[in-house]
């Protein structure tokens, strides 16, 4: 389907208590394993998103919004949450996301953005030329695919576990 | 890890708030549409999950812990949610799977499951024999699976709305 703000926002404003709701004062064991090497766990996924609110989605709305003569976004640091979210708890990490995404929400909702604006272009280091529709349908995705990838960690902590059952659970060997 | 009863009930009771959080009243758009044919939308990962509830973990344990005759299992539907949720709305299918989880979890918690418990086996149709630690484990991972499946779908629906995004998307290609 192709990307609506109304739709889209309706998924950026749950993802905060989604999250909150899956793993909120779980046990570590949960929520501190990962996929192996340079994998994030259920806690990483967190930071990572926070790190996404302060540093890519608006900010880059920002830039391609004001048309200036350098509309280049900086690049991404995927792994910037191991320093960031260093000495925080989960709890502390999910009450900062939820701050943070509302208000970023609160800034997309007052550029009151109509199709022209959706339609203006920003430069990524480099992906090129990218709209700001496809930012926004890319803050969705991405919200979507770090729950995946949080209840898919998950899961594989029971790989072992489940015994014969493995080969009915495809998301264990994804 | 091995499977831990309190740290498999802390996911299984979290599971109906994190569906709530994450799909209750939002577009159709979003809910009722899938990866395909034979695939599951949103709206059919609640059902199926609701089937569940009813007609696979506990009453699969139920036989485990009986030790009866017959330990053999009933086939599992993995499409019944099709008839059964039939002309129900997405946030009726939230309500009724919260409620038979919570009974679900009373009727595990008042079993008061011992180590020697969680070692008897039954018989699945297809898998032979299997523990009810392991049945017990891939009911927390059966959750985790669908919600994983979830969002995926989800995140799908923006495939295109992407643009050149998709490649730094994993989760567009599962």
């Amino acid at each position: 389907m192709s990307f609506d703000l109304h739709h889209g926002i309706a998924v950026l404003e749950r993802t905060p208590a989604t999250f909150r709701a899956l793993l909120a004062n779980l046990p570590e064991a949960w929520t501190a394993t990962n996929e192996g090497p340079d994998t994030f766990s259920p806690f990483d996924n967190v930071g990572h998103l926070i790190h996404g609110e302060r540093t890519d989605w608006i900010p880059r709305a920002g830039i391609i919004l004001a048309q200036g003569a350098n509309r280049r976004f900086e690049p991404y640091d995927r792994f910037a949450q191991v320093r960031e979210s260093a000495g925080k708890t989960l709890v502390q990490l999910l009450d900062e996301f939820a701050d943070l995404r509302a208000r970023n929400l609160e800034t997309l909702t007052g550029w009151n953005l109509t199709d022209a604006h959706l339609a203006l272009e920003g430069e990524h280091p480099e992906l090129g030329s990218v709209t700001l529709r496809q930012l926004l349908a890319t803050w969705v995705a991405h919200d979507l695919g770090h729950l995946a990838q949080t209840a898919r960690v998950m899961a594989k902590q029971y790989r072992d576990a489940v015994g014969p059952w493995r080969a009915y659970l495809p998301v264990m060997d994804r």
